[in-house]
């Protein structure tokens, strides 16, 4: 168990939370627990979140720190890989205090609700620097691409950037070069509010080159966030959960320019398998840089935008029948269910043994395939493994 | 009424359509009509195709030509105006013989019955100089956009059109300038089979520049055709019924570029009313040459399409398995037999040895390459022998 009193805990939260926060024993405890969870876990971690969910965050603290009791192998494997990270929680206070960054956790009045939709996948609080109140303002649109965008590529990305935040859309990125740092500068040009969602720690920039323009973002009325505590640097993985991120703080995701394999199709998946409008600025079909962004078009049913109307539109489209994500979650999880890691199967054998409409499993499986969850053979679909 | 006996009729059509029509009473009558209500009606006149529907076409003929009997409001208008042209219809056969055309009705064994599918409002009878068989080939496309095309879109064009003829897809389009004349220029440089359809009558080239590429496309396999007779200039309503041809004639349309209000979206949206599947090229969101693509993609539901393997997608297979047709085959042994294994020689000189133009000698040689027959270098083509 963690041996940190009451008394040191509300230490800690000074400065980095609410004055009113540190006077509440109980706000205390819940700010604290949900700090540490973010220190000990990596995002998306669905095992702590079923267990949060489930037990409510100070609790769930107790149990992964502690031992015995009623336990199952997912948590046993889950306090392995948690109390290893024990040690790091007072560093990222300490860290976070001397960045200037502010700690935000569900149910504080900054937290952005749009990312509950994530369930037990949503981050375990959100370290930022900047105006907090960006992070939950009406019409947030998601405008990412290929950290190798072209001349065009940038162009659009401020264009639309630029007349967007005119409009007052929040525009939310991921700090990258190319596209991502377009759609920040031209947002930041006309006194916008924009939000950059890190795969790192908000103390350190990256990339470093992009030092300069975080600064700026935080200046607000932007914000920079990041799930992951200060200290912390990217990795592949984080950067791939940073993109869910992106997703859910977002109503609206546009892939301004993307290469057949980008990083930001991976966003707009996220921005699918949450029922979120998709959209994907076109380009001459003669250039690999905008492969991307035409797959989206053709495969994954998005909205062509080639305007800041065009974009204003999908935020429009809001409320429209959109599917609940709940239910989404779960029929991608039967796909899930009826596909097997080493027997290829084809849409229509899923589709028997999952009981959805052949046409909705191929739809599922091109999510799950955005998101890297399963692989597409010459001779069928398999599940991707965490091993594979 | 028409004082035109029989055989006067039997005499017009000799020369425009085959011999055995000629010697049959009720054929010469039935084409005779045919050809009549071409000339008597603007393309698209559903009055008309409404009571050849209900009357037949000879009876309907004369009911037009006549006058009291059971009528209504609309049959007494189209009177006036059917009327007003009786006597054009000599003069259209005169032309057509001078211009070498041909004439195909419905129920001639070369009749395209897709365009059956135009109800009353499909044309009465069609103009043709050059291969009737190119309007009945399986797997027509239209490949059309604006005449004020860019660079890039005429490229996108050249390459579409060369790569869809090689998997011995149809091109159709309308004969203009821009994007139509590159869809012809691209098909004819493989020795593919295209299909222009024109406003006016096919004995004079619209537009003039055109005269050159429309005589070329006649020379076949291609086929150069109009629904209104000979001697008819090509008006605005005749060029709209022109786009409503193009799409009835294809199996699927793709718009290549257009600007927003190009006369292209109006064959698309024929496309769409005829329920054949529409695909549209993006560009640059920056190029006004690429808006009415975009707004395909965006309101009419139009697939995106990159590539001819996304061109194929819509006619629904894969070009990949056809077999070549014989005459192709035939102009490729003359190739290989004008080539040496030892001595490169130039496209020129094996058009000269082979008889066949240049230019398509040029599209021979491609497609060998592409099997594996022939090599290219920098010297010149050779064949392929087995041990090579």
């Amino acid at each position: 168990m963690l041996s940190v009193s009451p008394q040191e805990r509300a230490a800690r939260l000074e400065g980095l939370v609410s004055p009113d926060v540190v006077e509440d024993t109980d706000a205390v405890a819940h700010h604290y627990a949900h700090a540490a969870w973010s220190c000990l876990t990596e995002p998306g971690d669905g095992v702590a979140g079923a267990l949060i969910a489930e037990m409510g965050v100070v609790d769930a603290l107790e149990t992964a720190l502690g031992s015995g009791g009623r336990t199952t192998p997912a948590l046993e494997a889950g306090r392995k890989r948690w109390q290893a990270r024990v040690e790091t929680i007072e560093d990222a206070f300490d860290r976070a205090k001397r960045a200037g960054a502010r700690l935000i956790v569900p149910g504080s009045p900054e937290w952005p609700q749009r990312v509950d939709d994530l369930g037990v996948h949503a981050p375990r609080a959100l370290w930022a620097r900047g105006d907090l109140e960006a992070l939950s303002r009406d019409r947030a649109l998601a405008l990412v691409g290929a950290r190798a965008a072209t001349g065009y590529g940038e162009h659009v990305t401020g264009e639309l950037a630029t007349h967007l935040a005119r409009r007052g859309v929040t525009i939310v990125s991921g700090g990258a070069y190319g596209i991502d740092g377009m759609a920040h500068r031209g947002c930041l040009a006309t006194g916008g509010t924009t939000v950059a969602a890190l795969a790192g720690g908000v103390d350190r920039a990256y990339p470093a080159g992009h030092a300069d323009l975080l600064g700026r973002i935080a200046q607000g009325p932007g914000v920079v966030i990041a799930e992951v505590p200060c200290g912390t640097p990217p990795t592949k993985w984080r950067f791939l959960q940073r993109n869910r991120l992106i997703a859910a703080l977002s109503d609206a995701t546009v892939v301004v320019e993307a290469g057949w394999r980008s990083g930001s199709l991976n966003t707009a998946g996220h921005a699918s398998a949450l029922g979120r409008p998709l959209g994907a600025v076109p380009g001459p079909v003669t250039s690999a840089a905008s492969a991307g962004c035409h797959r989206l078009l053709r495969e994954y049913d998005a909205r062509c935008v080639t305007s800041a109307d065009d974009a204003c539109e999908l935020l429009g489209t809001l409320g429209d029948e959109r599917p609940t994500p709940t239910d989404r979650t779960d029929d991608r999880t039967r796909v899930l269910d009826a596909l097997s890691a080493r027997s290829p199967r084809s849409p229509d054998d899923l589709a028997r043994r999952a009981g959805i409409a052949p046409d909705e499993v191929r739809g599922l499986l091109a999510m799950l395939e955005l998101d890297g969850r399963v692989r597409r053979g010459s001779d069928g679909w398999r599940r991707v493994t965490s091993s594979s």
